[in-house]
């Protein structure tokens, strides 16, 4: 994996959420973008080479809405930029890690994206994500 | 804020950790630390820009074994490199964020860090570090 992403942060308000963290961060969002497909609005902050993904869902059953009332706000997950997502895909699941899905999927910000599932990772969400201008 | 200086992660057994976590990012731990004012072990891995530390409790009142009984392994906090921390932790303060304390501490890796209540940051543990050398 070449890089941290960006992190995935569940948010209950995203307007809130992006005066807090920009108050936090001291940065300013740089763009909103809904991604319809996975029921969520996210917004984008970027601090030194990373950035930071506020995610509120748009839907009661959305997957953010139902990790909140679990979890809490707060960190949801962490994505990686890979340069070949189905090659890396396949070199996880050899190594015994479950995937979520069984071919990328479009996520926000133009990528193709794949999640692994925390039970075999360590607790922890972990999004792989590949310019999508790549893939073409 | 600068950048991610590295992401912390509450493990339960450092070594199996360590074993998983090179093996979903595919590169090797390069030190481990014990920081014992915090009872704690880390180990650290390089992804790009930034660091990934896996953090073991090493007494059964440390904070990464409550945070585990309570949330399970997984994220523990962010950190974020500063050049000032005392400033940083200033500007924080006035802009109503809540310090878990009041100067800076000793932390891993030769810095000096303080943490931010995860209550005031949108459910996120914030770790400011700056490097110990700078404030010297």
């Amino acid at each position: 994996m070449k890089k941290i992403e960006h992190i995935g942060i569940a948010v209950k308000n995203i307007e809130e959420s992006e005066k807090l963290f920009s108050s936090l961060f001291n940065i300013e969002p740089y763009k909103r973008e809904l991604v319809e497909s996975q029921n969520v609005l996210t917004s984008f902050l970027r601090v030194g080479n990373n950035k930071i993904e506020l995610i509120q869902g748009t839907t009661e059953d959305s997957v953010i809405n139902k990790f909140i009332e679990k979890k809490g706000p707060g960190f949801h997950h962490i994505a990686f930029a890979v340069t070949d997502i189905k090659s890396e895909m396949s070199r996880l699941e050899s190594e015994g890690f479950k995937l979520l899905h069984d071919e990328p999927i479009d996520g926000a910000d133009n990528k193709l994206i794949c999640f692994l599932h925390p039970k075999s990772s360590g607790g922890m969400l972990i999004e792989l994500v590949q310019e999508k201008s790549q893939a073409l």
